[in-house]
Order: C-alpha cells, then sequence, then structure tokens
C-alpha cells in the first residue's frame, strides 16, 4: 500500500520538489490546500490527480493522509506542522522550518509529545545529487577527518517576480534563517554532528536594495564544533549574466583532501550541473554526479512506516534551524528589519 | 642612477622573488647577510653579483644602500626592520612583518619617527597576475561595489624539508598571523579600506600534526568593515596529490557581479595559473592573467626615490598585520601554542 500525502501552502516553489521525491517512489499526493488560485492553478496541471481543499482541516482529519507537506509562506510553516502533528500526521517542511526560536522551541515540543517525524527539505542538500555524493565519499573515508567546510549560497533575485513577503522580514525570517538554514544543516552533516555545533559571528546585510529595506540581500556566519570550522556566505546577488540561479558552492577540506562542489553551474567551465572535484593523496579528479541517486524521498517514505530516522536524525533537523536562527539573531543585535 | 638594495635574512625562499621584482626594474642587488652557510651558497648562485658580508652592520652603515629586504626567521624581521630604518634604510619585509602586536606597535613607531618606507611584500598579491588584476577589474567598476570577499590559502607542509623554526609557535607567529596575513591585506585592498576594519572572530587549530604539536595548521577568521564582509580560511592541508603547492583562491562578490580568483591551479580544468572568472550582468568569462603586469617593485623603487606610498599605502601594510596578529590572538584565547 502507498503512503498518501498532501500539501498545504505552496508559496514556493520547492514544493514541486517536495512532491516529486514522494511520487518518484510511489507514494500518493491526495489532496492539496492553498488560499491563493494562480498558485493552486499551476500545481493542479502540474498533478492533476491532487484534489484541491478549501479548508485545510479536510486534510488534517482525513485518517488516510500520514504525510503532510509544506511550502507555505515562511512564518506559517511552524504553524501548519504544529497542527499537522497534533492530528498525527509526520511532516516535511520546506526550509526554512520556521521565523523565530519561539516557533523552533514550539515545534520541537510538539514534535516530542506527538512522536512525529518533523523532517526539513534542505533542498541544497537532499535535492542536490553533488551533495549527496560529496556525503558518500566523506563517509568512505576519502579526505580524511572533516577539518573546514565553505559554503556559499547565491541566489538571483528575480526582482519583478517576487511577492510582497519576499521584502518583509517578520514573513522570511531574515536570509540567514532562510537561505542560510540550507548550508547550517550541511555543516552539521559534514561536520559530523547532530547536535554540538555553535555559532561564533553572524551578520546581514542590504546592500543592493534600497527600496526594498526589508530585504537582507547579503548575510554571513562562523561556525564550529569542538573539531570543526565552517563558513557560510549567502546572498541575493547572482549577476543578470550567470545562466542560472545561482553558483552554489560548497568545499570541504579534510585531513587527507579536499572536495569542492559547483552545485548548479561550473563557470565557463563544464556543461551541466553537480561537479564534484576530488583532491586527495593520489591527484585531481573531476566526478560527474548526475547519475547519484536521490534517497531522501524514499528513506522518509521508509521512516513513516517504519518509524526510523534514515532520511535525517531528527536532532539535526532541528540543530540546523537553531543554528540559522541563533545566526540571524547574533546578526541582528541593534537592528531593525522589519519591512 | 639605479638604486641599491641589499638583503638581510633568507629563511623563507620568499626573498628571492622580493630580490627580482627589483632587479627587474633594474635596482642593484649589492650585499646580503645570512648566518646559514647553506641558504648563503643558494642566493650566491642566483644573485652571483651580491656580496655576502658577515656582519649585518656592514649593510646597515652603508649610505649607498637605500633599500634594506628581509626573509628572515619570523619573530625576527621586526627587529631587522627597526634597525634597517634607525640607519636610514626604507624596509621591504616577508610577510608576515612581525609575530607580536607589540613588535607591530614598534615598528610603527619607530616608521612614523623616521619617516621611511615599511613595506611588506604581500606576495599573493603583489606577486600575484590573477590579484593585481582582479584590483584593475574591481577598480574600474566591474562588480559595482565590494560587498564580501572569501580567501582561501591553502599551503602544502612539505613536512622532511622545514627548519624547525617552522613548527615552533614563538617563532613564526601563528598561522593567522603568517600565511593570514596576506590574505588580511587583500581584504583591505578589496573592500578599499586601509584603516577601518576588524576582526570578528578567529580559530586555529592542530588537526593533522600531532607529532608538532607548535604548529596550526588550520585557521580562520571572520572580518569586517562598515560595509564589507570576508572571510579567511588558512591551512597547511594541500594534499599530496595536487601539482602545486596550494590551491589558492579569492572570491570577490560586489552587487553588480562577482570575480573568482584561482590563483595557482584551475583543478581538472585548464592548464597554467592565474585564472580569472568574472562574472556580471553580461554574462561569464575566463581572463587569463599571464601576461598581467606585477608594478610593485616598480612602484616600490618610485617610492623610494621620490618619498610617495604608491607601492602600497603605509597605513594598509601595518593594518593587515594589526587585523592577523589580532585574529591570532583571538584565535588562541585560553590555549598554549608553545612547542
Amino acid at each position: 500500500m502507498p503512503i498518501k500525502f498532501a500539501a498545504i501552502g505552496l508559496n514556493h516553489s520547492h514544493i514541486y520538489a517536495q512532491v516529486d521525491c514522494l511520487l518518484r517512489e510511489g507514494a500518493e499526493l491526495v489532496a492539496f490546500h492553498a488560499p491563493e488560485d494562480d498558485l493552486a492553478a499551476l500545481f493542479v496541471e502540474k498533478f492533476p490527480g491532487a484534489r484541491r481543499v478549501a479548508d485545510r482541516r479536510v486534510i488534517l482529519e482525513d485518517p488516510a493522509i500520514a504525510l503532510v507537506l509544506t511550502a507555505a509562506i515562511l512564518d506559517e510553516r511552524a504553524g501548519i506542522a504544529i497542527e499537522a502533528m497534533r492530528h498525527g500526521k509526520d511532516v516535511m517542511s520546506d526550509k526554512p522550518g520556521m521565523t523565530t526560536l519561539e516557533q523552533l522551541g514550539e515545534v520541537k515540543r510538539v514534535q516530542a509529545e506527538t512522536g512525529r517525524i518533523y523532517s526539513v527539505c534542505y533542498s541544497e542538500h537532499f535535492q542536490t545529487r553533488s551533495t549527496v555524493k560529496a556525503g558518500e565519499l566523506v563517509a568512505a573515508g576519502a579526505i580524511g577527518q572533516v577539518v573546514n567546510t565553505v559554503g556559499i549560497g547565491p541566489h538571483a533575485i528575480r526582482k519583478n517576480s517576487r511577492p510582497d513577503w519576499f521584502y518583509d522580514r517578520s514573513r522570511y525570517g531574515g536570509i540567514l534563517c532562510d537561505t542560510g538554514s540550507h548550508q547550517c544543516e550541511q555543516f552539521l552533516f559534514f561536520a559530523g554532528t547532530d547536535t554540538d555545533a555553535e555559532v561564533i559571528s553572524a551578520t546581514v546585510s542590504n546592500r543592493s536594495v534600497p527600496d526594498r529595506p526589508g530585504l537582507q540581500d547579503v548575510g554571513d556566519m562562523h561556525l564550529r564544533t569542538p573539531t570543526v570550522t565552517g563558513y557560510v556566505r549567502v546572498d541575493w546577488l547572482t549577476p543578470d549574466g550567470l545562466p542560472t540561479w545561482g553558483d552554489g558552492r560548497l568545499t570541504i577540506l579534510g585531513t587527507e583532501g579536499y572536495i569542492e562542489l559547483r552545485k548548479y553551474i561550473d563557470i565557463a567551465g563544464r556543461p551541466g550541473k553537480d561537479h564534484l572535484f576530488l583532491v586527495d593523496r593520489k591527484g585531481v579528479q573531476h566526478v560527474d554526479c548526475s547519475d547519484v541517486e536521490l534517497p531522501y524521498g524514499r528513506q522518509l517514505i521508509a521512516d513513516v512506516l517504519n518509524r526510523t530516522e534514515t532520511a535525517m536524525p531528527q536532532a539535526r533537523a532541528f540543530k540546523a534551524m537553531e543554528l540559522a536562527l541563533t545566526a540571524q539573531k547574533m546578526a541582528e543585535v541593534g537592528t531593525v528589519w522589519q519591512q
């Protein structure tokens, strides 16, 4: 029997990859809820089997639905996840899972009380073949012990196509919370810990969008565990001349080698995406990761059925958001970022 | 009349490039002092016109010598520079210029008193064509206003060829002081300030060389000016399989584009070194910088003759060391790093 799932909140297009990774593995999308007619129309076009429901309680109260997905506006996700867990559903949220440390505390409390799975689909890891491959190589000891990671996450602002909430600090949670949370999860993953990490320093700024003072277009943070350090820079400054939305990079330095990911483009280099470069004791090699399996959807379905944590430890889903939200708070000390 | 110069202290092979950049421009190397016979023999082989003197006072007291170069053991450089300035000579030191904030204070004081030029040859900038080219592009507005820089400076440890002082914290000053100072200078240069910058956080560690507890094999720091942020990671972890000593990178993010430098190698990519990648509103391009002029030597000679600051503002030479030494101190709080 395939598991049945539904979506509540389609505001970020990540919802399509969230749905796809489950459909691919045989799960069944039965329903969705979205207040916005335009977003709903696009979704139905892509997934004609999904029934639109006007009231999200229809989804929450359907005992056949095991899993609820959300890519709602960022400050609404925690509430949807909490409601879903209280109705006995597991949850897969788009990142960030929430926009405040208070919401994080509440989600953690309800997750512990209900024993539900609360997963955040950190797509720059789980939907990115080169990141998955790097995880396999590091686990196999290809670069020795991990020492440092540098993650660069530029995004394209595409100014004319963004809804108002995109520019509202209270709704998107700040740049380190939003796109930074991807990077925090990868830092934990490659550092080999789900809990033992801290933010040392962090900054945010608006350097290029003075007419949208609520937008943070750049932010960075310095992270560490007892043995591994990391740096993250995220921004909305992808230049128009780049043929894709962002030149995302991740460099993982180990005691015996290093890996560089050029996730979405190899500028003025090889075509395609998911380029992994491995430098070790023996030499330098380029690894094309376009055939690497993305196991997240399959693993999450197994977790729902077997009550396991194979897709991602529950603790890491939370800790990544804790780091991102803590960095966000540190970066904003003394400033006001409401629109 | 060409200017005459001399060298005191040959312990780092950087001295060869320091000498070359002046010889190329017509200056005359007349003498050198080094206590080590093996280092002196190699130097004479390369520069047969230079007379070895047994006492460095012969150089200091020769009124014909305008400029003294040093690449002595790192903790001895400040003393040599101070003595040279007190004897009326200008100075070009290998980086780092000194190993403690106290030495920095003394060098600054003597420089101010004597009015001599105290230059540090930060070779990852001044001897690196792609860095010089990036400076030209940024100054011409190619990427708008600079927002962030990320500098990665890996080096090869070549364990069997290093003298004992290389592993002695008190002699090399710590990794952020040593190889980190290159990066601090570039941060200031690309951020467009010679004075207004601070270290927000910093770490050092020894992850791979337990038998040499005095060596810091990795360190990093988070920097900022009022508008620009920066991250620096330096290490001695270049894997044996890399065909050169280090995969040095610098990424400069601006409001309208970004530049990536692959200074010494383009891993699994184009041959040669000094690769610059420019992404702007119009597109993506690779720029081969192998023909770019390195003006540092020519400019420093002009500065000596004309009492100007064209090679590098005096304030930036000092501020870069202040950042590096401050980061070093912050990173070591609570630890002991004597060999």
